[in-house]
């Protein structure tokens, strides 16, 4: 980046996670480097002791969601879809201006998996390229997802549905234009069955003809060492589509 | 491991460490499996409420130093060389039976690189293969090494001696048939100068025909980022010297 525009990845973590998970434990940034590539990697919620909470980890601090609240208390502070694509971006902006975000990518990991294909989704123009590890994908349907949507966005379910990557990709319709999605994804995941439900994925995106490579990774678990060993594929993937872009 | 032996690489953390640094910090898991290599991690220093403790960074507990102390009250707990080179040892054969240990190698960061240079050289039948990052070569000349030798060694400096990596590869002599010796350092590392001293590694492997790669890196400090970004290099000299053993 000091030589010339780089193009930039957006990693949003998942449940309880801070801006440091990926940050010591992803082993990324050596491949990053090589390809020339900036990583953004925010905190998952806001912080602070204004800032509304509650117990257990899936909703509250560290279980933003990456949507924009619509219920009190947590419509004051809990914008984490703002702070995404707005804030976040025109911070970059004036602070880094060799990163160049027409150039953008969006990944992430189980809640956060949620937050890079729903804002993928959401915000077309914004990022050209998508991936995720072991993703919520229809959150509508699961514990974490009705208990987060019901806690921020209300008892309305047809507003849940704007932030259900399943249904955004069957409400577009046919997406056979759309970049290439890559998911990977541990078949020894404790939460796969319940939580993260990948053949809703896969079926949708066959239904539509969104061209999805759907990995089920033989024993690999839900924690970072499962992204460890994979996350120089999710770089190599972005790099090769941000640079024909 | 479940098919057949593997060689097995003991790596040693440096000051303030835990046993946490490397497992979740160098990313180095999957090279080591691409490579069969079992990697053994451990704490940097005994640790409980018995186990005599003092103020600041580079004395107690997270500073053992990889050796056994001689000096009241800390030779009672302080014996790390024995752990690493006799307990750990027999821990390991009694339950990983394919953790073939006559294939090991030791590598460390910064105290812990002195570790795996002295305890290498002082135990040169455990060892087949040594590397190590921004290592202490010659701790009873730095304020880092004089504190810890004075206070577990007490003053005698003739005791220092023997873990001082420097002294005993100058000891040794003529050390052209020794396994080759892999050491990187970042030049931008705030540690180099009064603490590292990089420069009198080279010059006794020179004066006694020690095989050595000494690596300046340019730009890295003497974080676990730099680690992360050489680790790979470091795996493949240890296995290429195992796998011929």
């Amino acid at each position: 980046a000091d030589k010339k525009p780089v193009p930039v990845l957006f990693w949003l973590s998942g449940l309880t996670c801070t801006e440091e998970n990926f940050t010591t434990k992803a082993g990324a940034y050596k491949r990053a480097a090589e390809l020339s590539l900036a990583i953004i990697a925010p905190d998952t919620s806001p912080r602070g002791d204004d800032v509304p909470d509650e117990e257990g980890f899936n909703i509250g601090k560290g279980a933003g969601f990456y949507l924009n609240a619509t219920q009190s208390p947590w419509n004051k502070h809990y914008r984490m879809e703002d702070y995404i694509t707005k804030d976040l971006p025109q911070l970059i902006s004036a602070q880094f201006p060799n990163i160049d975000l027409n150039r953008a990518g969006i990944f992430g990991h189980s809640m956060g998996g949620h937050g890079a294909l729903t804002l993928f989704l959401r915000h077309r123009k914004l990022y050209k390229s998508v991936s995720a590890f072991a993703p919520i994908v229809a959150p509508s349907m699961v514990p974490w997802g009705t208990k987060a949507f019901s806690t921020y966005l209300g008892s309305d379910k047809i507003s849940w549905l704007e932030y259900d990557a399943c249904h955004l990709i069957e409400q577009i319709g046919d997406n056979s234009d759309m970049p290439h999605i890559l998911v990977d994804q541990g078949d020894a995941d404790s939460f796969m069955v319940e939580q993260l439900k990948p053949e809703l994925l896969k079926d949708v995106c066959a239904k539509t003809n969104t061209p999805l490579t759907f990995r089920l990774q033989n024993g690999y678990d839900h924690s970072y060492f499962f992204i460890q060993s994979f996350i120089e594929d999710h770089l190599n993937h972005h790099a090769k589509i941000l640079e024909k872009s």
